[in-house]
């Protein structure tokens, strides 16, 4: 494994992550039994419960705070031909973020969430202006194809980002994490994780991102196999991947799920791009996964292998493939649904509900 | 086709019902176009908030105060034995209803939902009580396995006390509404329905409902062939499959539809009963079905027959079996966002973000 020596929050946080506590999995999955319900009968919200109970350790869960972090950044493989969009609609998009105007604060609107832009390597220079959280590392990262995308210095950097709004989020009360991101490009990054940390084929992990057609298909398989051929890459190196094919917003997101993990908090992880994040994040510590909800499925096909990876079944699947964090805003309803009716349900016994079986007879 | 000259309001409701506008579908469509996101990405968000455009025909979706109606009752079939529960446990979770401690009550919460409960035929005489809705047909249906389950001026009375009922919802404000039912027995009524409207056998539309084991499942396949060799039922006569082999609570939730769909209003379809009463209302007035947004997929396997007959596919699948309208309260949040970003986002031109191709070479 790498030596973390040098890197003082990176190491102590995942020092820091202890496993989702089993026992208190346990207790929730018992108290499920006196609700007032068919046993199992509330499918996949007990199962989210459960596990928040295990995260939280608590049998009164707490979901009224949740924060949606977007990491947007820019990727030197858009020089390829990859994206159908250009490259300076990264920046246009967080301008929009900024002003209201994008899917993600529609979502998190409706959520009753808050909303965090985090500029980590976009390649404009942004005006400063109120809501863009600069924590710019670069300007943007180099084309994978002919170098690392970034030092291995900045890709801890970038993580760094994550896992101090991980933090503060933390400090400010928040329960519920999303992660989500900007960036012209990412899905061919996303694309290249996927294919090292999995070990898959280049045409296996590629999807058609915003909506390239088969060129722009082809063009993404070529761009990943060159890198592969370029780049000595293993998946027992996941800090390596990260700095030679990924990208300053996934370092980051990366970041958020190890910081969540060593605060005991939840995270929702919104599409591919968020999931590859993920991915490199649990085998950075395996224990990570635990704190970790897939909220949607992506239409993307190199999520499925990333979410095995993970352990994580998504929660939604309404062939969403925006990104933004719109999939983990939705989540959030989902989640605060199943606390509520963990929370708030009266038992058999409180209710006078019978629970014994029929002892109806034939008339 | 039924004699309806002498019903008075679901006569002139079935005779309201005009198509889902495609006009307005059409214009939506072209407006999500212009939204600031790849074309698509939303995927079924985009799809709901399409054919909401087109129910409510406006560009301004109003998705702010949603209503949810339960309806409880008895079934007389419950005297063979097909429920792992007693009969008395309708009235009891009534209680719990009104009392706030039902999963119901949360999720409603949750999705800032009003809630109502609506007594259509429970067995037992209810203390008057806040918060209920008196509307008793009758001390529960008969046991159709040996006569109808009620007669055909029941069922249209039942029908139309759910029609009044999304007429209230309708007169107070409410843009959306969902419906949801309690009654001990209800999946054996819900599988008869299911066989009569598709022909499918007895085998093919039965699951476990509440939990049955494999005794219960048998008991509940041999029940409903009973009941298709007693009554002579057909597709063609939706009103005398109700009658015979239906519920007051089934009725009642296909007559919100069909007011619903009257008065151009969306109804959530919760799981596998609420779908049977959906698919009757179809059966009755074909055009209903584009009102109808399927909440969420049942772990019953004949709910999947029912949505092929309404052409709808669920927006949430989480392994739920519950009832009580609880999917319908999961999806509200749904339709919301969907109806938020069509409402909020900003277009690629008052944004200034770009929306061509990529212009990006080589370098």
């Amino acid at each position: 494994m790498l030596n973390f020596d040098h890197r003082g929050l990176l190491k102590t946080t995942l020092n820091r992550i202890a496993p989702v506590d089993e026992g208190w999995i346990a207790k929730a999955r018992a108290r499920q039994l006196q609700l007032t319900k068919p046993p199992g009968s509330l499918g996949r919200l007990e199962e989210i419960a459960n596990r928040l109970a295990g995260i939280q350790r608590s049998m009164q869960l707490s979901v009224a705070r949740a924060r949606i972090l977007v990491f947007a950044a820019d990727h030197g493989v858009c020089c390829e031909g990859v994206s159908l969009y250009p490259q300076s609609v990264t920046a246009q998009m967080v301008a929009n973020f900024l002003r209201g105007g994008a899917a993600i604060n529609a979502l998190a609107n409706t959520a009753g969430a808050e909303l965090r832009i985090v500029d980590v390597g976009i390649c404009q220079d942004l005006p400063e202006q109120d809501g863009l959280i600069q924590k710019r590392i670069a300007n943007g990262t180099k084309n994978f194809c002919s170098s690392a995308a970034m030092t291995e210095d900045q890709a801890v950097a970038a993580m760094e980002v994550g896992i101090e709004m991980a933090d503060a989020s933390k400090t400010s009360g928040c329960q519920l994490l999303g992660i989500g991101e900007m960036g012209i490009g990412n899905t061919t990054s996303a694309s290249a994780i996927t294919a090292a940390l999995t070990g898959l084929e280049a045409d296996a992990v590629v999807g058609r991102g915003a909506g390239a057609d088969d060129a722009g298909l082809n063009r993404k398989i070529a761009v990943i196999r060159r890198a592969l051929a370029l780049h000595r890459l293993t998946a027992a190196a996941p800090l390596d991947i990260l700095a030679k094919v990924g990208g300053f917003e996934i370092a980051a997101m990366s970041g958020v799920c190890l910081g969540a993990a060593a605060n005991r908090q939840a995270v929702l992880v919104d599409g591919f791009i968020a999931t590859a994040a993920a991915a490199l994040a649990v085998q950075l510590q395996p224990a990570t996964s635990g704190y970790l909800f897939a909220s949607h499925r992506s239409t993307e096909p190199g999520q499925q292998p990333l979410l095995n990876m993970i352990g994580q079944r998504p929660i939604l699947d309404l062939e969403m493939r925006l990104g933004e964090g719109t999939g983990a805003a939705l989540a959030i309803s989902i989640v605060r649904a199943a606390a509520a009716a963990f929370n708030g349900m009266a038992t058999f016994e409180s209710a006078g509900v019978s629970n014994t079986e029929s002892q109806n007879v034939k008339q």
